[in-house]
């Protein structure tokens, strides 16, 4: 697996980089970046993942969420994916809208045609990607944390939930919690893996809470001026499953903040202490 | 003078607004950013002026340098001007440049048609901007400091040198420190104002400091892996300029970093706290 490596910048004292390399998960090339931090020209550091939510790329959290500051601080490599595979052969939502296809894999792995060529999100995440890291960069892989935004909150649960022992800390910003339960939720899971509802079990943190075999805590910011809380993203969804199971869960809500990288960025140093804390 | 709201996010505990308004400097719509702190809830706060470079608009330092965390900790308001002048109308460079016309003003007033018609960014930042500002936010305009990137750097020098007294701190991240010794700034001033050099040196940091009645100390940022500092930006002419008259400068050379956001990130706390020290 060779990486092609598009930018470097030194940032924070440590290095931002942007790479692509060919999927064999999405048989797309894909485009992530990597924050290194000056700890890491010593060896290893423990990793934190961000995923990114619908729209966004490899490059959104990179800029906006100021995640790097506070990464150098505690000597931790950050890594953001992309959203979706991508190029011009890889289907699109026939609309063209903005919470299917492109920009919105949900981190699943699509079993229904045509998404099932590429869409394969939640093997990239989760077995392409940490082999690539793994292999290429001074990653202690044993020291792993997972965070994201919205798409990328949930993608960011589940995979937690669905790979227990692998993180030693989970946090998320304004994260779907329950796709079996909102709309945009129905349109992704049931496009990419189609109407069964058993099979959208595996994608859903509210239904894989009441089963896990790990209490991972959960530390979860939402803003309460969010236009999307209540159609979408219901996080008194995730309370309620976790308090059913007696999942621990810090669920703070925000006043006054929205869904925007003002509101991750307002947050991010202490999602980064949360991850530091179990971390390091 | 009114303003149209564009947008508000709540930031670290404060407001990140977007404004637009009608400009009689420019004679044009002209939009802005105004970070507001949360201690501006009780009260007038202290102003740093952020100038932005070579195409950008109010929104890059907005949404990348990472200012609202450490201005939200100090209790300070950031200003993000627009570069230019905006609108269909607008002359633009006729090839397109991105170092002259649309998002590249220079913080100059043209005397030069066509541009004189609009490009008149140098009284829209120091006149009407500021006016503007305390007659519609709690800003102490008593206590205001200026920084700014690249071509901002170069506005952020310039105007506080020909403001004696308005300013109590500035700084500058990799600044053009001389227009009338670089390519970019013969393009800009020879365009803008025409040919006698002589007009030019009201625009130039390193003229104005040889005659300036004000000494106000003057910290610049500057990566020695910047691509533009050869050519461009010659922080060396504005070590020389400030040793000639004993002007207090604090040059800092920072190995490996280049002229991105990801630079200015790694130091605006520093040059937050520079202006906290002289305005709180």
């Amino acid at each position: 697996m060779s990486l092609t490596e598009m930018s470097v910048n030194k940032c924070f004292g440590g290095k931002q980089g942007v790479y692509s390399h060919k999927s064999s998960a999405t048989g797309t090339d894909m485009t992530f970046a990597v924050y290194e931090p000056p700890q890491a020209a010593d060896g290893p550091v423990p990793v934190l993942w961000y995923l990114s939510g619908l729209t966004c790329t490899h490059e959104n959290a990179m800029v906006k969420a100021g995640a790097q500051a506070i990464a150098s601080q505690r000597g931790i490599m950050l890594v953001f994916p992309d959203t979706s595979p991508r190029g011009d052969d890889v289907p699109d939502d026939p609309d063209g809208a903005h919470d299917f296809g492109l920009g919105a894999g949900f981190y699943v792995n699509a079993t229904e045609a045509p998404w099932n060529a590429n869409y394969h999100m939640a093997d990239y995440i989760a077995e392409e990607l940490p082999a690539l890291i793994a292999a290429n960069f001074p990653a202690d892989m044993a020291r792993q944390g997972i965070t994201g935004h919205s798409m990328g909150g949930h993608g960011a649960l589940t995979i937690a939930l669905r790979h227990p022992g692998r993180f030693k800390s989970v946090s998320a910003f304004s994260p779907i919690v329950s796709p079996m339960n909102c709309p945009w939720g129905h349109k992704a899971l049931g496009g990419y893996i189609g109407d069964n509802r058993d099979d959208w079990r595996a994608y859903d943190a509210c239904a894989l809470i009441a089963d896990a075999p790990e209490r991972l805590p959960i530390l979860v910011d939402q803003g309460d001026a969010d236009n999307f809380l209540e159609e979408q993203l219901k996080s008194h969804l995730l309370r309620e499953a976790c308090d059913k199971v007696g999942h621990p869960l810090t669920l703070r809500m925000q006043p006054g903040y929205d869904h925007s990288y003002f509101f991750i960025a307002s947050f991010m140093a202490d999602h980064v202490t949360w991850h530091a804390e179990a971390l390091i």
